[in-house]
């Protein structure tokens, strides 16, 4: 029998799109700031999924979410993401 | 005649629902992980403007970015935000 102790464990995961991917929300918020008279030169925007999950260790965690990015949370053609682990109190 | 020397900065906005505010992007997330057998709890959405912008200062940068997400990048009734500025180089 293999008792394995689970830590709680926070993911950020930022999705953005990669770059030369045009970004029509970003530019429309672009649009809007400048608009109102704010010195915007570009807006880019990204998604990030804060997720509480289990896992043995960080580098368990880490490796569980990088496979949910690629299956899942990113797309390989346009998005670019960045994983940042911490331990929950 | 008053010359003024800007600088150009970085204003990451994260922009996300306030605790207690369904979220249901982030509730979908958390089924799909399950289904494939991730040990997730929970899931929850925000946003990221990453906006290049030109001031004097990272105080006067601070301070226009402020006035952008009361005005038009967060919802006051169901948003919280967070600012980070950095200098571009």
């Amino acid at each position: 029998m293999l008792l394995v102790s689970l830590m709680r464990y926070i993911a950020k995961v930022e999705v953005s799109l990669k770059l030369g991917h045009s970004d029509p929300e970003g530019e429309t918020t672009r649009n809007s700031l400048a608009e109102l008279n704010y010195p915007v030169r570009d807006v880019r925007v990204s998604k990030v999924y804060t997720i509480l999950l289990d896992a043995s260790s960080a580098e368990d965690a880490e490796r569980m979410v990088e496979e949910m990015c690629r299956r899942l949370l990113a797309n390989p053609v346009k998005d670019d993401y960045k994983i940042y682990i911490e331990a929950s109190e």
